[in-house]
């Protein structure tokens, strides 16, 4: 990376390939063909075009899914706005490791890769009530790393993450980008109490007063007031476009990192999908303004990517059904009367 | 069968097992140490739960999952309800047969058993607008060929059909079974145009109207406004239960089934999941009179199991999750501060 590192995430969004039409055309021509009425599979059909348009081929599939969980500490943990201990950090690392966590069985039993990328988890990044997050060289190199996890090979990257006071860190992201009241943006995230809501809508609340008003830039929203994870699955979700890769981003907390870029480009999020609507309660409000919308809507709040993990499933079964399918001919099946 | 045929199935249905608490206490449990936050998986819980309940088994999994189609021939087709033509009913069974639809996409992606029940294609019911579709033992011989085709060894029934013209039945079902107009109960099934939509209207009304005012009886609704596929798969939901096989029933004409079932007893169904919310209008109104809430909303209106064969895999990875997760004390994690 040379010159202003966030002038080169600029240029790397600006220069990001659009949808390759000609592929979802050619989906699109397929799919009117097979022997089913055409739109019955409502949103499987949709899905099967969108992977044609960012993986850049006629027949898409998905056959080397990959989930990638991003772990990282927060300074405003001490803050008391989550309901577990910060050593939690370390111990479901352990327990990615070791195949125990629920994202762990998830991918056993969708059989997909899984990756965790531990972001300097012994150092916190500072109370982002207090200080920044970061300074611009920091959050570019940590962007920059979540850049290189994008390793070639994968075909549907599936995005999580893991880091206790991360659902704080994501609601002053969006109070940042969308105004209105701390409180509108925050939830009880792993659980926390009532005097820990109270807490964390403070937290964001001073976090983002710390920002000042006037017009706000997605990477210095990211720099000020994320953290490392946040700005490590922003650049895998670049990193990926660049590579013709799908990604499905998980809820709340990963959403904020497409968030942060949608801010710079709506279009540069076009590739990605919103896995599930959380429970936490403003993730609905963002994916609507995201101009998204969610695969499932399970009643998750666990994070690790466990909704980009069942989501995942449904793409590559998207993906499935339309290149495996006979057409009206091939079948010899009356098509519509 | 002895005795009165329909007598039998009531009896059936009085016999059936309740949900086997002891099997739910353990999951609940087990899943109170597993390392997230709890309730953190939403639904995923639940869905454990419920499979706990109905295999009656501590750690429920699902091994063996398979589909079962229902195809059968409705003689109210002739009265062009439908956008397809008759002949496709045997097509799509031969497509099912050498693994060309959609159905069989989805069994591949997810590993699944598929089984198809073909129903006297060649004979269809008469027109429920001008007669009963069954006399008493016709329909309850179907429904027993649905029993026995609930063969050992699954442990996760997922119920799908073809029939060409069988929103109509299913439709008319519900109006008998609910009240209201028919026009409340239709949809445009696979694609009918607005001419189309008002002959089904029509024929819905129609049969309806033979059944005269009063109380209506589940099982006399499916004899004279029903199909067969319909009657086969009530009597797989029946056997299932007694032979404590949890079963996803796929959309809007699956669901008649259910409802069927539902009205003769309300718990009857406890060991059903409603897979998916069909954009067959009707079918969120009979979802919630049935009490339960779909897994999935993905605009999928082409039946064949396919909205039950994506739920199932969602139900399989609550049973993975659960059986495989560490717990606390396994993993070393602290619990909530």
């Amino acid at each position: 990376m040379s010159g202003l590192p966030f002038d080169d995430f600029r240029e790397l969004i600006r220069s990001m390939p659009g949808p390759d039409e000609a592929s979802v055309d050619a989906v699109r021509a397929r799919n009117a063909q097979l022997t089913k009425p055409q739109g019955s599979l409502g949103r499987l059909e949709d899905l099967a075009e969108w992977l044609a348009a960012w993986q850049r081929v006629e027949r898409p599939a998905v056959r080397h899914p990959m989930v990638s969980i991003f772990a990282a500490s927060h300074g405003v943990a001490a803050k008391g706005v989550s309901a577990f201990p910060v050593e939690v950090n370390f111990q479901m690392v352990a327990n990615f490791t070791t195949g125990g966590a629920a994202i762990n069985q998830l991918c056993k039993s969708y059989n997909y890769g899984l990756k965790v990328f531990e972001l300097a988890l012994e150092v916190p990044t500072p109370d982002i009530t207090e200080e920044d997050a970061f300074d611009e060289a920091g959050c570019a190199a940590t962007m920059a790393f979540g850049m290189e996890s994008v390793a070639g090979g994968t075909d549907l990257l599936m995005l999580g993450e893991m880091g206790i006071g991360n659902t704080t860190v994501a609601a002053a992201i969006y109070h940042a980008l969308y105004g209105g009241e701390a409180a509108d943006w925050i939830g009880r995230g792993t659980g926390v109490d009532d005097a820990g809501l109270t807490r964390k809508r403070d937290a964001v609340a001073a976090a983002v007063t710390r920002l000042g008003k006037g017009e706000r830039d997605g990477l210095e929203v990211l720099r000020r007031v994320g953290g490392r994870e946040i700005a490590a699955m922003a650049g895998a979700i670049i990193a990926a476009r660049h590579q013709n890769i799908p990604v499905v981003v998980d809820g709340y907390v990963v959403t904020a990192a497409a968030a942060v870029l949608h801010a710079l480009d709506p279009h540069s999020i076009d590739h990605v999908q919103i896995a599930h609507a959380s429970v936490e309660g403003a993730h609905r409000d963002v994916i609507a303004r995201l101009g998204k919308e969610a695969i499932v809507d399970l009643g998750f709040r666990l994070g690790e990517g466990t909704g980009a993990a069942i989501a995942g499933s449904i793409i590559r079964a998207a993906a499935d059904v339309h290149a495996g399918m006979a057409t009206f001919a091939e079948a010899g099946v009356a098509n519509k009367g």
